[in-house]
């Protein structure tokens, strides 16, 4: 049996390109007693990714040169030498960037028989939606009355926590780079939507949209958005920091905002967090989660592109901007 | 009787100078029943104030032209129509900046007999002492196996902090201006401590004092401290931000560091907080403290200048780095 894998031929400075990845064909062994064949049928690519292609000392090691990538996936069982996950088996992994592989077991779970699309499981109901309401109710306490900001607002992440901070019953203001996603996004029943890209002054514009203050801003951007949100919060204001994708390609350190001392006068709080630290809480969620979408009251926006051969593409995509809501490949 | 006050003559640019003040001579009235008349001994002068000098939505209202200065001192009652605070008296004030006021005693607290020297209720058993021991031990959550970093260590803040630290158990680093102020901060039994102004680069500096990472960051500086700071910071650390005296006289916004990511992969925690949301918390404090003090276990550093005609000196002196310890003014 064959796989065809992505491999990191390069670390990519600022943007990545094509000539940073390349695409190996590699033979697969026979089965042992207790693993089974893995077909992927979706892959995930994710913002983070980006971090685990430079050395640095993140919180989970780097990508290597000329070894597979990896990623969250989603896969059927097609051999199978062990008996929990059968022949047919639907199984979420985290060894995307390849068509087929082997495991034991120890690194598969079993898709929850919840009656949803199995890509859901790599978006709203799965790592990106996890992220979303871990940040929004574990990090940041999220209360009915607060007004809430989230940057990057149609992305995977954003485009949940826009929807379950509106179930809560908070007032909701999101921010995007395009018409095309405010629709989106307006679509979710958010109060206000900003389009940065057409607006002067970030810190006027959110102003505008919340005369009251911002007491939550969800933060998936950086830079100006984190100056405008300083800008504007309430005393005692909550930021949880779930990632600044506008520094994930600066090929020189950019300048944070100028404001940082309104964390202080605000009181405000910044609290960084990933979302390995939450697994735990899966079952949790899942059950929230698994019901409001069900029951239609969160819907899962999804961006496919097909064939692993389109794997980079979706991948650089994420950092111009290419996709609403969760950003997948369909192989 | 008169009054020699300080008043505000224009709102400061950048760094205050002595053309933003005048003296001002007003007579008092006759004291009505309830008041008493408080000669002022010991007033203290904080960097915090120079926020309270321009117009912003800051959590204490601006100074007003033309108005009286405010902040802590220390008087003696010698005029009383309210029986609470009879003549002889030592009361803690928020009337500094005059050298005697009226008051129907709801702005006054009796010193605590303690035995401790008046003016150390200005500084280390007063609001700078309560401010470093909320940051670690409310704030911050501070562990005795934490490692501390402490900026403007030899402030009337952070030479508090750095001992109490010490007391708890951790191992501290501290940093300062000059040779003199380490040499002082040494002298507290600090286990390192970095002059920041000879040293090329703060975040090699920092790592080379801990080289086992940064937990607690308190920050007073803001800056190329927090840069540095956020670099050496081990995953969870905890940073309670008590303020950035590095901003508070820029008169163009200073860029903030360009490593804010890190709050994320990290998972850091940033909390800002003013010590007056914890003076419920500062009879606790001052058993604490106060045991410290009189066993020795801390000793006060004071910066002390002569006459109100002094006030303005001292309180731009805060700025020229020209205070070991509290700087008080001695009426």
């Amino acid at each position: 049996m064959n796989s065809q894998q992505i491999h990191l031929a390069s670390r990519p400075t600022g943007m990545p390109s094509q000539a940073n990845f390349k695409t190996v064909d590699v033979t697969l062994p026979a089965l042992q007693e207790g693993e089974v064949l893995v077909k992927n049928t979706w892959m995930s690519v994710d913002p983070y990714m980006r971090g685990r292609m430079i050395v640095s000392d993140s919180y989970i090691p780097p990508f290597q040169i000329d070894e597979v990538l990896e990623g969250g996936a989603i896969g059927e069982v097609i051999e199978s030498m062990n008996a929990q996950f059968p022949v047919g088996a639907k199984v979420s992994n985290i060894s995307g960037w390849r068509t087929t592989f082997i495991s034991d077991g120890s690194d598969l779970t079993l898709l929850p028989a919840v009656g949803l699309p199995d890509q859901h499981f790599l978006g709203v109901i799965g790592m990106p939606g996890l992220t979303g309401w871990v940040g929004l109710f574990k990090v940041a306490q999220l209360k009915p009355t607060d007004t809430v900001f989230v940057s990057a607002a149609s992305g995977a992440v954003g485009s949940v926590v826009c929807q379950i901070a509106k179930l809560h019953g908070c007032k909701v203001i999101g921010s995007v780079g395009s018409d095309e996603k405010a629709d989106m996004v307006k679509a979710m029943g958010v109060d206000a939507v900003i389009n940065y890209k057409k607006v002067d002054d970030l810190t006027q514009a959110l102003r505008d949209a919340a005369p009251e203050g911002i007491d939550v801003y969800f933060e998936n951007v950086g830079g100006a958005h984190l100056e405008a949100a300083l800008n504007v919060m309430n005393p005692y204001g909550r930021i949880p920091v779930c990632g600044m994708i506008a520094d994930y390609n600066a090929e020189t350190p950019q300048p944070g905002p100028s404001n940082l001392l309104l964390i202080n006068t605000k009181k405000l709080t910044l609290q960084g967090y990933i979302v390995m630290d939450y697994w735990d809480q899966y079952g949790e969620f899942v059950e929230q989660m698994g019901q409001w979408l069900k029951e239609g009251k969160v819907t899962s926006e999804e961006t496919v592109y097909h064939g692993l051969d389109q794997a980079v593409d979706a991948f650089i995509g994420l950092f111009e901007g290419k996709n609403k809501g969760k950003m997948l490949v369909k192989i």
